[in-house]
């Protein structure tokens, strides 16, 4: 696999410190030509499932080749592997701590390696900010394609957990949970469904949601149902918020009723 | 007119969720050597009215060839055309609602394209995010030089209204309105007078206050207004928010009196 | 010294307006292959201490020949200089108000050139955006080999003071300050011990904390210091904000007891 030259980063460093610019200036220290997009900074700190769902959502939108480094640690400093995935023509650099299981349940078959220190030059680093120190160095070299995916360190078995809410049916019913919250207060959910069908409901709390094409469908202030631009049910209020309206966010029950699958 | 290949964003995404990462690997994957510049994200969600704003004065910094890629676009989904533009030897992209109206009556003469999705490629849009979708491509496409302004789609006639608040002139005094309130809490008016003599005074809700160069000109604490940096008259405290101190913001109502023009 | 083509820009203007979007404008109106990094524009408003620590900690993860760009100006449209630095390999360029003392304390020797208008094209600039009337110009001509440092004005003697908390060593006790509080509400002070032995203890407020490797040898909840990713000593909790739980930040007083140094 030819590198694109592309190092995309996610992490919950927030934009307030410069700990994201000074993780690019170890990039670019290494690979001069480096093409850096930020994903998001502002993953809440240490919510791995979060980190989990935008980098699954965001990595297939980018080219071929490209590495996403992602930083969300609450064991920096602890036992946890450095480590490094390839999957469906991209690959991942961070801790494994469950980050990246929800692409590796999609993306098989999927390769690990434990990043070792020898191989990437990695001499004293702190105990935490493996991601200027770990993680940054082992993103620009693969990039750069001076070291290969393989030779990053000895083959790795992934062990981090995710707690990933479980989808389960029941009488006829698709019973799912709420993921995450994006700024407009859309409540992003663990359901796919293929298609909504008008006659769907969808059950939060006390609520019963209408499913539709999109939110431009229905009246301002009104809830809504639909399939949201990552292919994720979503529950929106138009030109409102989702989740202050319902008092759910992460974790909240929500049922899918009808022929919708 | 050639492409600097720089392309600027400017949007009501945020950045805590990674929208605006996504809409750069989709250019990087058609253009992957763009030179992409955020110009904000925080724009309030759906003021199409800021977002026109800050499009029409930061534009004006960047190389001849650039394009502007804007998303504020409360009716994504719904009919509005997905256009570009061709003004003052810039190109912006984005939906025809308004967001760039205010340049448009000030960058005469400029052209407009309704995007063609075969034109772009365009395959299976969402239906809430055009920004990935729709404009990203079109932008990546127009900044590589692959495709021409003029073979984006057929020619269009901009039918996006925007609520632009009127400036009148009564007995010798300009009334102006506040359109923007910038991080600091410094208001931005309409009012975009060539000068300030010390002699002329605005008056906004029951202040009275004095012009001056700049607000290093006054103490602490103190009001000032003076021409800003985009050439708008703008109303500070030193040292502090106006917004905060006179419950001012978008649409206060703002008269400059005095021999100013 | 050969530039790197980077340029670095910290700054106190934040996101939420695209000033900083149009300071790379202007750059990559010059200096069209510049690449661009943000440290952070969240340094609170006008606060040059934040901004001199964390240009300081940040600037040797960069590439030698690195151009630092850092505007947080309480003085801007006054007669402070605008100048540029040339230490330990890199260049910055900035207000003469302090933020570049505490490097220039440290990365001796250190060289000063006071920016000159006609040197750097500056033509009519603004009284309140000298990021991108002169800064930006400067840094993008000094990054593009363009202009030398040495050609870029007069040489200048700063004359910014810093108000910089002093560390005292009492009793064999040292006693120092915090400087800045991170994202995750991690106090970082201005004592930089080479070691800390678990015999050591800091004490703060009516606190007394332990000290360890890092905050991931402790139990959640509890209080720690150690020596952090920059060199200072730190105070954290373990998941969660040591400034919320002490009532602690820039400014309060630490005392590290025992045998560390």
């Amino acid at each position: 696999m030819q590198p694109s030259g592309v190092i995309t980063l996610l992490s919950d460093f927030g934009t307030k410190d410069p700990f994201v610019g000074v993780m690019k200036g170890v990039v670019l220290e290494r690979f001069p030509s480096a093409r850096l997009v930020d994903l998001t900074h502002d993953i809440a700190p240490q919510d791995v499932l979060a980190g989990a769902f935008w980098v699954n959502a965001a990595y297939r939108h980018f080219p071929a080749g490209t590495v996403h480094l992602a930083v969300v640690d609450p064991g920096v400093g602890s036992e946890r592997a450095p480590m490094a995935l390839e999957a469906d023509s991209h690959w991942f650099v961070g801790p494994d701590n469950g980050l990246f299981e929800l692409l590796r349940q999609r993306a098989v078959p999927s390769r690990a390696r434990r990043l070792a220190a020898e191989k990437i030059g990695v001499r004293a680093p702190s105990r935490t900010f493996h991601g200027r120190d770990w993680f940054a160095p082992a993103a620009a070299l693969l990039a750069s394609g001076r070291v290969r995916f393989d030779d990053l360190g000895p083959a790795h078995e992934p062990s981090g957990a995710l707690a990933l809410p479980a989808v389960a049916e029941r009488a006829g019913a698709l019973e799912g949970t709420v993921l995450v919250v994006d700024r407009f207060g859309n409540l992003i959910t663990n359901l796919e469904p293929r298609a909504l069908p008008s006659d769907c409901q969808v059950v939060i709390g006390n609520e019963r949601v209408a499913c539709a094409g999109t939110y431009a469908d229905i009246s301002p202030g009104a809830l809504v149902a639909y399939i949201g631009s990552f292919g994720q049910l979503e529950i929106a209020v138009r030109d409102g918020s989702a989740a202050g309206r319902l008092g759910a966010g992460p974790g909240t029950k929500v049922v899918l009723e009808g022929p919708c699958r």
